[in-house]
């Protein structure tokens, strides 16, 4: 397996982008990723995105997107794996260039969510879940975070203001963030006074939805100078799954695809969750932060909230975790979050946060869940000198 | 780059599964593959679909499927690229294998468009062409198509009488195959009689849609014994894109996304068109049978009917297509038939093809289009032993 180095990166702010269409965002976020690589083309591109067939009436974003961008003839195809599509797509794009089968990839995960209307949105991100047995009950998603943060907070004794921390951190983390949805910052007030959305799950639980495109340039690290600053590689990548249907898993409370994603990119770098520097975690819900957390083994099990509370998670704490914002306030274009993620890491990595900069970041982390952690990629890069 | 032996495939028949849901056909192709392949799980699941989305109101097919044949954990995802999702999955599955991501895989194409009503599945198809640019003039599949035809007719001299030779011989071998949808034959006056849809295609030259699902498992080939009888490896893969809207193409009548894909896998293979035994096409229309074997450099351009009217693409001829019925006669269940394609391959490869098997095949070769020519995967696949 050919080690794979990550040389270009590139994003759209996460906004409602009326004057911008899916092939536009994907395009911009294609054209900086290159543009940062100092390559005019590539030999594949990998499209992560979740909604286009349902939403936007476009399928086949492959050779829509290489189109578009120039790179007519070259191979394109479209990955879904539900909100966890963008880290698939990275992870395909690893293994064709790990392979040899391409020596030079472009991944892009792209979503355009907000010139739908609402109800139809609201059905397309259903999609993710069991037609036959979850959404038939009229289940949203966000009811069934909600279940399953009810039923954390009865079983571990929390209450619904403890898991403020995560929400205050990754407003404040994206104010720092130029291409984050929201830079107003939060406050554990503010937090408190949110609307409830689907109890316990209130306004400042859940994430919003938004238009976006992020993506990252590889190649083989063979092929680079490796005296080259800044150099990024990807050591480690894990991907499993898990039920479809929350209400089929035995323990609910317990992130099985993201304990074993995490598992095999750990033995795959060589090292445990004490060498992490930071972790681009996939807070959807605030509760989602907190089950990742714990089943990448960064808390004990019902812990999560207390790490948040101590202020671990923030840029100066032991995991910092939403460093650009997160899901929570740089936004969650589905199928694109993923990306995002990626690109983020790799800002850390180079130094290149800005105001919510990790100090001397050597290994990141990011992890991307599709449905209610029934799909779970994860992926480990470190920077090489 | 390892070399990959595909070592167990299975499908079920194409056809009306009124009482088959999905899963139900994803599974039967998968449990029919693991069990050729004697094995009772892999590590890895790809997922070959298109409609699913817009059709089935079910997406996220990897953890869907993965968990309903009881590989719940197991690495899954899906992969879309319209028409060559079947091909795009394969591909990744080779990848992932190759690249020593992981140390097996089952690929599953699977679609089912029979009970969705008739214009969702339209509209649902309409999603791999150019929404804005195509779809937006009221432009079906079928229209592009006879445009393509229509033009190459007029550009080369032939009369539409003489495509009948490519549904003849669709339909003699789908007689012999029965996972095939039509096993009741054509003549070449049933051909002429039946009814236009878009002036110059008529019924016999499309292919009719299906539910069904195919499915290989994939695994090194340095973990098998190499004296194993009727082994089948993977040599050559390639994949390329072109416009996916026809009216930007330079060239309508030449398919360069099958040139230049067709071109990486004989390169990979050593071998050129010559030695290459039989040839599962994308024959979705007719025109796109003859457009696949000049761009594969079997015939001169414009020349491909006469080909098929000297009975060359027969089993006995110099290059048999749709040995088992192409997508004219075993059907055209869009996002798995990229994975018929490589089932069928297999089966001549081992010489199980039964009533039209092509005597002593070594090398198949497979070819996807996705669109009207704009995403096009081609494999080859040869016999060891």
């Amino acid at each position: 397996m050919r080690e794979v180095a990550v040389i270009g990166i590139g994003q759209t702010k996460v906004d409602e982008h009326w004057d911008k269409s899916l092939r536009e965002l994907a395009g911009e976020a294609v054209f900086a990723a290159l543009a940062d690589a100092g390559r005019e083309s590539v030999s594949a591109m990998y499209v992560g995105n979740m909604l286009s067939g349902p939403a936007n009436k476009q399928q086949h974003l492959g050779a829509f997107i290489a189109d578009w961008v120039g790179m007519r003839y070259t191979e394109s195809m479209r990955i879904e794996s539900a909100c966890s599509s963008g880290s698939a797509a990275f992870r395909t794009g690893l293994m064709a260039v790990a392979s040899g089968a391409v020596d030079s990839a472009v991944v892009v995960g792209v979503e355009k969510m907000i010139d739908s209307p609402g109800d139809e949105v609201t059905a397309a991100l259903a999609t993710a879940a069991d037609a036959d047995w979850e959404v038939d009950q009229g289940v949203s998603f966000v009811a069934l975070n909600a279940l399953i943060m009810r039923r954390y907070i009865l079983e571990y004794g929390w209450k619904h203001a403890d898991f403020g921390a995560f929400s205050v951190n990754a407003h404040t983390n994206g104010k720092q963030n130029p291409y984050a949805r929201f830079q107003e910052g939060l406050t554990v007030e503010g937090y408190a006074k949110a609307g409830m959305i689907a109890d316990p799950i209130n306004l400042m639980d859940a994430s919003p939805m938004g238009d976006g495109a992020a993506a990252a340039v590889m190649v083989p690290l063979d092929s680079l100078n490796k005296n080259r600053n800044g150099l990024i590689t990807v050591v480690g990548s894990g991907s499993a799954t898990d039920s479809l249907a929350v209400h089929s898993r035995t323990d609910p409370l317990w992130l099985t695809a993201a304990e074993k994603s995490v598992k095999m990119a750990y033995a795959q770098a060589g090292i445990g969750p004490e060498q992490i520097d930071l972790f681009e975690a996939h807070d959807a819900f605030t509760i989602m932060a907190a089950l990742s957390l714990e089943a990448c083994g960064f808390a004990e099990r019902g812990r999560a909230p207390q790490l948040a509370l101590d202020g671990e998670i923030t840029p100066k704490g032991r995991i910092p975790i939403a460093t650009r914002g997160g899901l929570k306030a740089r936004g969650h274009p589905v199928g694109a979050t993923g990306m995002y993620q990626i690109v983020e890491v790799v800002q850390q990595l180079r130094g290149e946060a800005h105001g919510s900069q990790v100090e001397n970041a050597q290994y990141g982390m990011a992890q991307n869940i599709g449905g209610s952690g029934s799909n779970i990629v994860t992926h480990i890069l470190k920077r090489l000198n």
